[in-house]
C-alpha cells in the first residue's frame, strides 16, 4: 500500500490517435493538445506525479459531451472529466493517457427555484459562482470545500467542507443529475421533487463515482436560505481531549452549529504565523452559528457553557460580518499557513473521519504517531462530523522520510477503519487510496466493481481510479 | 398501464419443490407452508391481489439467510424479503410463488451508541420497538411512515412519513447495512462514520431497492435527540392554494417545522365523522414544532402570523402532551377514517410528489378530476415535501369504476411527472408503478436493470417488482 503504487493502465495507441483526429476535426480551437494545457489538466496539487491526458476538450453542450464520449467509446479510450483540478487525490490524472473533458464552458445556470429552494445548474459552474448569481433571491448553496471548486466536480467527488456538520455534504445536496454514460446516452436520475420512492438511487449512485460511471452535464441543488443572523467565534481547550469532548456535547444537546472545526496547537501555530495573529496556541474550536438574533446567541451562550464545563475558554465571539470573516480567513487559509511550518515542502493531506466518540482517540494517537516518526503534520479537522486532516509536511526527494510518511498514513487510515470509521471522508479515493477502500468495505469493492462492470465495461471512464482494490 | 397490469413471472415448478425440502431439513418448525401463514405473507393491503409464496421461513441469523438465498441460488427460486408486510404496492406478494423470507425473529437491538446519535439493529425490529428500548436515552428514531413497520422494509422501500420535512426519509437515516447479495455473500456499505468519501454509494443503493439486490440483515441508523419541548395546533385555510402557500412561506422562512400536513375539505370531513370531531371542514394544516420552550413557541406564532396572511386562522396550537395525541391520532387515523365516507369501499393510495411550487395547482387539478369522474378520493399530504396521498374508495366488483380509477390514477401520475415530481414520494414502485417509472426516468431505468442484472444475474430476488417497466 505504498503512496506511489499507482495502478498502470495500458496506453491504446492507436485508439488515442484517431479519437485526437476526430476531435479535432469536430472541436478545432476547442480542442487542445499543447504541453502545458495537458500538464494543467493532469494532477497539479500534493505528492502524486503527473500523469497527462493527450489532450483537452472544451464541450458546450450535452450533445458535444455525448459526441466525446462516443469517439472514446469507439475506440476504447479513456475519458476523464474534469472541473478545477482541486482534488486532492489525482482523480484528473489519466495514467493511461486519453481525453480530458474540460467542462469550464458549461457553465449556465439552467434555472433558479426559489420557491423550492432549488437551481438546476451546468457542471462547470463553482460554486462561488453560484453564489454570486443568488445574492438577490435571499438563498445560498452551502457546501463549501475550501476550493472554489466546480459543482460537477464536487458531486463527482461527493465533496462537503466545514459546514457539512448543518447542511449536509453533496450527497444530501444532489437532488438529480443528468449524465452521459460509457455508451453516450444522457441519464437522468430523479425528478425534481424533494423526496422520491422512484426505483434505485441512481442520484446517489453517480455522487461520488468520481466520474468512473458517467460524465455529469446538469446538477439541481438544494439551497437554503440565508440565515437572518450570523455569529461565529474561537475557543481555546487545554486539551484536544476537552476539545472533542465539548463537539460530542455540542452535537449531541442539538444544538445546530453551522460549524464546529478542530484545530490543533501545532496549527494555531501555523496560522498564528502567517496570518500575524495571536491566537492561543493550544487546541481550538473554530464555530459558526445561523439563526435568528436571538438564536445565534443562546446558541454561543449555551456552547459557552459546554467550553467552560470541560476547562475550555473564553470563547469570545462575534456577529460583526468583518470580524468572523477575519477569523474563517484564519482557518480556510490553515492549508497554505502549515507551509510556514517547513518552507518548500510538499503537502500531503489525509482525511479520515470516526465516529466522533473517538475522534479525540483517533487525534490524539495520531499526534503521538506524528510526533515518534518525526514528522511536521499539523492537524484540522471538521470535528462536528469526525473528519480530520493532517497535512504532512515533506521532503519528496527523501525516500527514507517517504517511507515514514507511507507507514503513518497507512496506519492512520487502518486506525480509523479498526475505530469504525474511514480512510476518507471528503477527498475521495481517487488514485491513492483503493488498497485502503479494499481493507475499509472488503467484498463491497466487488459489489462496486460488478456495477462499474455492468455500466462501463470497456473502462473507459476514468481508468486507475476509485475501484481499483 | 392498467392497475391490474401486474407482471408475470413463471414458476419454476421443479426447483420449488427442491428448495421446500431444503428449508423444511434445515429450518424445522421455523419453516412454513400452511395457506393462511403464506396468504399473510403475500399482498394483504388495498387493492393487489393476492399471490402467495410456497413456504415463509424465519431465520434468525445472517449465515441462516445466506442459507435460504443460497437454496433459492442453487434452484433459481424466486426469494422475498419481508419485515411487517405495511407495503402499500404489492411489494411482497409472490407472483412466480418461491420463498418469503421473514425477518420478524431478527429483531435484535445490537448497539446504541448515544455519543455518535446512532444505533445498529437486526432488520426485523420495529420503528416503535427501536423507540421503546431508546425511550431512557433521550434520544429518538424520527421516520414514522405510519404503520409500525419493520426498520428493514423501511430501509429497503426508501419510506418516510409526516416528520420527513425535518428530519429526512431512510435515505437521509441509513448510516450503513449489511445485506446478503444473490449469491450469498454478505457485503457491508459503508463504515458508521457519518460521511464518507469511500467509492459508490451502496448504501444508498440498497435503500429503496424493494429487496431486489439484497437481503437487509443489519442497518446502523441516525438518531436524533428527543427535542426538550414539543407543540403542535391545527390551521384551517379557506382555500387549498392558501394552505399550499403557507407552506412554501414557511419552508422558505426556514422555520424548521418537524411536521406540516395538509388535509383537504373532504378527509377533514371524514375525520370528524370518524374520531367524533368539530374541526372545520375546510382546508387545513396540521403542524408539529420541536425545540426549546422558547423555540416553538416562536415558530408557532411565526407560522400564525403566515397563516394569517393567507386568510387562514385561527391557528391553535398547544405544548399539553394529551391535546398534542389527540389532533395526531386524529390525523394518523386519516386513512382509517376515509372508509366512514363509503363502507365495505376497497382504498387505493396514490402517492405523488412534485416540487413544493406545484403543490397547489396539483391538488387542486385532482380534486377536479376526482369530481368530474364521480370518485370518492378523500386528500392528505405532507405538504413541506411537496407529496400527497389520494385515497380512492372503489368497488372493485365493479369494472366500470376501476377503470375510472385507473384513468385517475394514470392521469395523476403523468400530472405530477409533467409538473417536475414523481410517481412515488414514499410508497414505492413494487408491482403497481413500473409503467410510470419509464414514463419519469425513461432510459435510467435502462441503468437499473443493468445494475440488478449485474448484481442477481438469475433474477432470483423479488422478481417481477420495481424494474419491470
Amino acid at each position: 500500500m505504498a503512496l506511489s503504487d499507482l495502478i498502470a493502465v495500458e496506453r491504446n495507441e492507436e485508439g488515442i490517435a484517431a479519437v485526437l483526429q476526430t476531435l479535432r476535426d469536430a472541436f478545432g480551437e476547442r480542442f487542445q493538445t499543447g504541453h502545458s494545457i495537458r500538464e494543467q489538466h493532469a494532477h497539479t496539487t500534493t505528492y502524486l506525479p503527473n500523469q497527462m491526458p493527450d489532450g483537452v476538450v472544451f464541450p458546450e453542450s450535452i450533445e458535444e459531451v455525448q459526441q466525446v464520449v462516443r469517439a472514446c467509446a469507439a475506440h476504447r479510450v479513456p475519458l476523464i472529466p474534469f472541473g478545477t483540478g482541486t482534488s486532492l487525490e489525482g482523480h484528473v490524472n489519466a495514467p493511461g493517457g486519453g481525453i480530458s473533458l474540460d467542462t469550464s464552458r458549461m457553465n449556465r445556470i439552467l434555472a433558479v427555484n426559489a420557491e423550492d429552494l432549488d437551481c438546476t445548474v451546468e457542471p462547470g459552474v463553482t460554486r462561488e459562482d453560484l453564489n454570486r448569481h443568488l445574492r438577490d433571491t435571499g438563498l445560498f448553496f452551502p457546501i463549501d470545500p475550501g476550493a472554489n471548486a466546480s459543482l460537477g466536480g464536487m458531486a463527482a467527488t461527493r465533496a462537503s467542507g466545514t459546514n457539512a456538520v448543518r447542511y449536509g455534504t453533496m450527497r444530501e445536496s444532489v437532488i438529480a443529475l443528468t449524465a452521459v454514460m460509457a455508451d453516450g446516452e444522457v441519464v437522468t436520475t430523479a425528478s425534481r421533487a424533494k423526496k422520491s420512492a422512484a426505483g434505485y438511487d441512481l442520484t446517489r449512485l453517480l455522487v461520488g463515482s468520481e466520474g468512473t460511471l458517467g460524465v455529469i452535464t446538469s446538477l439541481t441543488l438544494r439551497l437554503h436560505g440565508i440565515p437572518q443572523a450570523i455569529s461565529g467565534g474561537v475557543c481555546p481547550f487545554p486539551t484536544l481531549e476537552a476539545a472533542c469532548q465539548a463537539v460530542i456535547a455540542t452535537i449531541q444537546m442539538g444544538i445546530p452549529v453551522a460549524r464546529i472545526e478542530l484545530v490543533n496547537a501545532l496549527q494555531m501555530k501555523a496560522i498564528n504565523l502567517h496570518s500575524k495573529l495571536d491566537y492561543p496556541e493550544s487546541p481550538c474550536l473554530f464555530l459558526e452559528f445561523h439563526g435568528s438574533e436571538a438564536g445565534v446567541a443562546e446558541q454561543a451562550d449555551l456552547f459557552g457553557m459546554i467550553a467552560e464545563e470541560q476547562g475550555g475558554g473564553p470563547f469570545l465571539w462575534t456577529s460583526v460580518a468583518e470580524e468572523r470573516s477575519k477569523l474563517w480567513k484564519a482557518r480556510h487559509d490553515a492549508y497554505w499557513a502549515s507551509f510556514t511550518l517547513r518552507p518548500g515542502a510538499k503537502g500531503l493531506s489525509t482525511d479520515v473521519c470516526v465516529p466522533i466518540s473517538r475522534l479525540a482517540e483517533c487525534v490524539a494517537e495520531s499526534e503521538v504517531d506524528i510526533a515518534e516518526n518525526g514528522l511536521v503534520a499539523p492537524i484540522v479537522g471538521h470535528a462536528g462530523d469526525g473528519n480530520f486532516h493532517t497535512l504532512v509536511l515533506m521532503d519528496p526527494d527523501d525516500p527514507a522520510e517517504i517511507a515514514r510518511v507511507e507507514g503513518f498514513v497507512a496506519r492512520l487510515n487502518m486506525r480509523a477503519i479498526a475505530m469504525g470509521g474511514t480512510c476518507t471522508g471528503e477527498h475521495g479515493i481517487g488514485q491513492g487510496k483503493a488498497g485502503f477502500l479494499r481493507r475499509e468495505l472488503g467484498h463491497g469493492v466487488d459489489i462496486m466493481r460488478a456495477i462499474k462492470q455492468a455500466l462501463d465495461p470497456q473502462g473507459i471512464l476514468n481508468p486507475g481510479k476509485t475501484i481499483t482494490g
